[in-house]
């Protein structure tokens, strides 16, 4: 089955299939057509097949989808049948919260470090694993196998930290500082801007007040 | 000018313009073009233009935008101009980071009550607020001005807690928690599902190893 040329817009979407289907499974529904998913998830029936249609249509509409095997073949196309390694960069409370989160290894991905240059920091405990200092993080980069490195560093040092981490071999960001990494081809991103999303919401709060005083 | 009809995508754009011109205004920088703005950011100029023209186009191309202005006008757009405050439900190691991120503060969110119903993180002071009990939120919500409330407690509570909120008059919801809620029309939602985020990073470093392989 080809997957080239997939847009991220569709890759953004199947996460909530994979969410939403796994909900379906563990409530035990073997079944479900797309225009039951659709109204679940609020998104039309034809989004739904023409997403699905990039990867070969996932089996007849007719007789809907086997929501085991949509739930399996989402999570392989995800990645999710693979192990990634990562390491944390900066131990203040989001980073111990990412290192914290369990959930992530149930998907694949294993906490393996946890780096920050603040001496009061090294040392403490996040899960069993005990925060290093920045000046270990290329020797265990190199030494282990580690696909991802979290950024939770104040946007000053988070270009300067990714260039290094390029070098020692890393593939993929996931990049929480409030800046966007200049990464060469080939290495992976994905942000999340905190307040980048905050202000939306405050934009969506301003706009439907303003409606509601032209009402 | 009329603001109405925008479509979320571009609203989603408008963030990081907004961060782009606040570091050019601190780099000092008084105009720039569109062309100059689009090698920057890593967009096309075409686009700059069309997002901008949705709200005016904020002045003359020829000569490029004025940096200040661009960020002033972009902001006040975002409701950044507005103060709101907002409380955070559920007092873990992500709900302490949000609550200790200074940076929200310069931009007008105001860090007003933390709750959880965990009795050994209730009295723990986060930047100054003491942890409340889950007793105290309608009360602390009906006396206050409160906007926003953002979640970081997990999905089986979440769709019973956002409910109530509300009932108690919350007008807007940071959805940390792994569901989607399903509020009524005029309640404001922005989602940070951030399993969803690591899975497209999963998604797009197996993919970019298929492509490595196929070579």
């Amino acid at each position: 089955m080809e997957e080239k040329e997939i847009s991220q817009a569709v890759i953004g979407r199947l996460p909530r299939y994979f969410r939403y289907l796994g909900d379906l499974k563990d409530e035990g529904v073997e079944r479900i057509s797309s225009q039951e998913l659709s109204e679940l998830m609020k998104v039309t029936a034809s989004q739904i097949r023409q997403d699905f249609n990039n990867f070969g249509g996932f089996g007849q509409q007719g007789y809907g989808y086997n929501v085991e095997f949509l739930y399996n073949e989402i999570g392989r196309i995800l990645g999710l049948d693979q192990t990634h390694h990562f390491i944390i960069i900066g131990a203040g409370n989001l980073g111990q919260a990412l290192g914290n989160y369990l959930n992530f290894e149930r998907r694949g991905f294993i906490f393996s470090g946890i780096f920050d240059k603040n001496p009061e920091l090294v040392g403490k405990d996040v899960r069993g694993i005990k925060v290093q200092p920045m000046e270990n993080m290329e020797q265990f980069v190199r030494e282990n196998d580690i696909d991802i490195a979290v950024l939770t560093i104040p946007k000053a040092s988070a270009l300067e930290v990714s260039e290094r981490l390029v070098q020692y071999g890393i593939k993929a960001f996931w990049n929480f500082a409030h800046v966007d990494l200049p990464v060469p081809e080939g290495i992976q991103v994905e942000n999340v801007h905190l307040s980048d999303s905050l202000m939306k919401l405050s934009y969506n709060i301003s706009r439907y007040k303003k409606e509601r005083e032209e009402k």
